[in-house]
């Protein structure tokens, strides 16, 4: 697969919303409003203080992931990671690029952690691809995510510590 | 002490600013910004979907909290909650009685569960009045608080299910 990451551009979102309809209207893997709007989607995913890129395999679309501080003030040295694969670059090893970019992101905007909120406690694809790339399971939200099938599960916290000090 | 907790109102601002002041400016146990600017606060505090509670004791505003969504769709069932007990009223149990209340205005909002974010690890009072209001610590952040004297600590992550289920 050849794919390139770079920054979010504002004419990516025609192409970009489809893709993350997909994936938020499903609402397994994110707390997303399953009905989320087009308008509303993209304040979260390429709103203000957030850093959005975007992946492109054979120059279409094929997967996104953003950065944001997770915390204000004296919280504000770490940040969160969202990402998302595109339905037709599944199982390709995406996710794992899209990840390590994000790590290297972080590390250039001087972010000193990065820190999963939510991971849904089904999703061991997702998991076990965040501890491949570093990642540490360190709290477990009893029934802290609603799944549209399987009702209340738990959510796992991920965290990962980027420079060495 | 005499104290009665009710809904804010706009009125209240002025009494209540001082009291955040204080404890976000000292930067010791919230995340905001040291230098949060008034504006700032209240929109933090005050702002759009959350609920904001006050306490006054002897008929002045002596504490604080407010409820808010803790993520969006799937994850919407569970509130964060956040505390502020004014400087005069410390040692005086009025932390217990406002996490208390939030607890119950939680269930009457119709939410399932309460998580803290960011309880700072050597803020021990505090976690030991969250844990005998029903808490437990389900994560433990690696450096994820960065103290203005102590620098970069550890902080918990808190959580209680509201409900029977």
């Amino acid at each position: 697969m050849d794919c390139q990451i770079g920054p979010f551009e504002s004419r990516d979102w025609d192409e970009l919303w489809p893709m993350l309809h997909e994936v938020f209207s499903r609402g397994e893997t994110y707390a997303y409003p399953r009905d989320m709007s087009e308008p509303e989607a993209k304040a979260a995913w390429c709103g203000v203080d957030r850093y959005c890129f975007v992946a492109r395999c054979d120059s279409q679309i094929c997967g996104s992931y953003i950065i944001k501080k997770n915390q204000p003030g004296q919280g504000s040295h770490v940040c969160n990671g969202s990402y998302v694969v595109g339905k037709n670059a599944r199982g390709r090893g995406l996710g794992r690029l899209l990840c390590l970019h994000s790590l290297d992101t972080a590390r250039d905007l001087g972010f000193k952690a990065m820190q999963f909120n939510l991971v849904v406690s089904n999703n061991s694809p997702a998991i076990h691809l965040w501890e491949s790339c570093g990642f540490s399971t360190v709290g477990r939200l009893p029934k802290a995510f609603k799944h549209p099938r399987l009702g209340f599960i738990d959510a796992f916290v991920m965290y990962q510590w980027l420079i060495s000090d």
